[in-house]
């Protein structure tokens, strides 16, 4: 796969496609960027273009993807596979094809051994969602020292796992390799039972209580605001592991609990000690893994 | 009470009391702020000093509050009430006391009858935490546009709720009366609540999980961050509230687990959509009561 690419094309030019597209568009890693729709997108594919997150814009699907030699799904996690499986036959031979689904085990499990020869795909997961959605709030940035998760299988070719793995962090964003099945059994405790839980958090809070709301609540909340559009395919697809994070979230909330019920205080405090901890960890483990400024391509 | 204050003492001088500080000496609201706090903190009273957040200090309890018309006690809650039982005793007569407090019954009615004639105590909770503290991090701006609730009871004096009121008006925060215990009742589900699932989602997700933890779980677990010395004391003063909290947070949480372990996805996606309303009613209403420009004093 010659690199720069060509022509990247992008199927589905939403939040995150578009932050993908507007990147790629100002950091000159392709020629061109082609948007590629449902036939009702039409308008949605003319503000990409106006907010220059593509060059043009196709809602031929056969068409669109026909010239490209990087193909980014961006779609629900329910239809990627499908749309891999249906866009890899309009593809010219060595095209790499890639997704930004939030489950990776059922879409690369779907796809594997299916493809044409010739092409390739690799799964990835950018951790760069927002509770906003569309093209309008897409960001050149959204992906400077985000995370993208890349889960090749035994079969996937190396050179495409590099190819996919270079594509990203030449976006800025930072490359974590897993197997899908390790991606989705750690993403449904870190994401997907964050969004349960912040769902759970504002429908339980009444009306009359929300007066009295303020940054904490709107901080424990703001992820229930994203697209159920996006979010119930989530959880259908990776229903098992988001199950069994329940349940690890079950036990400590009621080791919490029941230390409040009890008015052991010390224990408390230890638990709040503990989470605060566990809290500066994270934020300590990813402002200490940037990369050089270099490699940020500015 | 005169109004603007001559003189306004700040006890405690940490991210909210320095913020105050920081307000009333940029909107020229008193004369002076004499920021008070315990011996061992003179180092701090230094900072605030050297930040523009107090004009003078002391580290003499009953020297720093003897000029002070208007007295705001921000130490932990569990000692506050003592707190204003201390000072009341240096103060000159018709001082109006209040504090910023994130429980109020216990205050407020530890206080209530207990103080030298002339004196007076209004509760005060502003909704404006963070889990950064300190001085450093205080911000002249900090209330603007932030709720404070303001708990008078039945015993206390018109003049001095209005005298309060004002106060945090001018500081650009919106007032919201309430009782004591109604109070206590739904920040127990507003804030509280918040803290305990946090600190649970924080503590529940293993350090192995902590590389592929993006914004939705920093969110999550922000507050969780927050100092478990001014935490621990809220969880104990507003323990029985907290529980009931809990409780309805425990009915929603296993309504959404449910439907997932059912496979109804039908539900699922009403509770969805039921939480993002609620997210979203809590935004509009947020965005929509800014007082006028002018109540900001800008």
């Amino acid at each position: 796969v010659p690199e720069p690419f060509d022509t990247v094309a992008i199927v589905g030019v939403g939040l995150l496609g578009g932050s993908i597209g507007l990147a790629v568009r100002e950091r000159h890693l392709a020629r061109r960027v082609i948007g590629v729709g449902r036939p009702n997108s039409e308008p949605k594919l003319r503000d990409a273009v106006v907010l220059g997150a593509i060059d043009e814009a196709s809602t031929d699907v056969a068409a669109g993807v026909a010239a490209a030699n990087l193909v980014i799904v961006c779609t629900p996690v329910d239809t990627v596979a499908e749309q891999v499986l249906h866009i890899a036959k309009s593809c010219q031979p060595s095209t790499l094809i890639t997704d930004v689904g939030s489950t990776k085990a059922s879409i690369v499990r779907a796809i594997e051994g299916q493809l044409p020869p010739h092409i390739t795909f690799v799964g990835s997961h950018p951790l760069a969602g927002s509770e906003k959605t569309g093209v309008r709030h897409a960001r050149a940035d959204l992906l400077v020292n985000k995370k993208v998760v890349v889960t090749p299988t035994d079969s996937t070719p190396a050179a495409a796992v590099t190819s996919i793995e270079r594509f990203w962090t030449s976006l800025g964003a930072l490359v974590d390799r897993r197997t899908p099945e390790d991606h989705d059994e750690i993403v449904a405790v870190t994401s997907h039972l964050m969004h349960l839980v912040a769902s759970a958090l504002a429908g339980g809070t009444s009306p009359e209580q929300l007066p009295l709301t303020a940054s904490g609540w709107a901080s424990m909340t703001r992820i229930a605001g994203g697209d159920p559009a996006v979010w119930l395919p989530i959880f259908r697809e990776n229903r098992a592991n988001i199950l069994k994070a329940a349940a690890q979230f079950a036990t400590t909330w009621e080791v919490c609990r029941a230390a409040l019920e009890a008015g052991d205080f010390d224990r408390l405090g230890q638990l709040l000690a503990e989470g605060r901890e566990r809290y500066q960890q994270a934020t300590h483990l990813h402002n200490t893994d940037e990369p050089p400024a270099d490699a940020l391509g500015s």
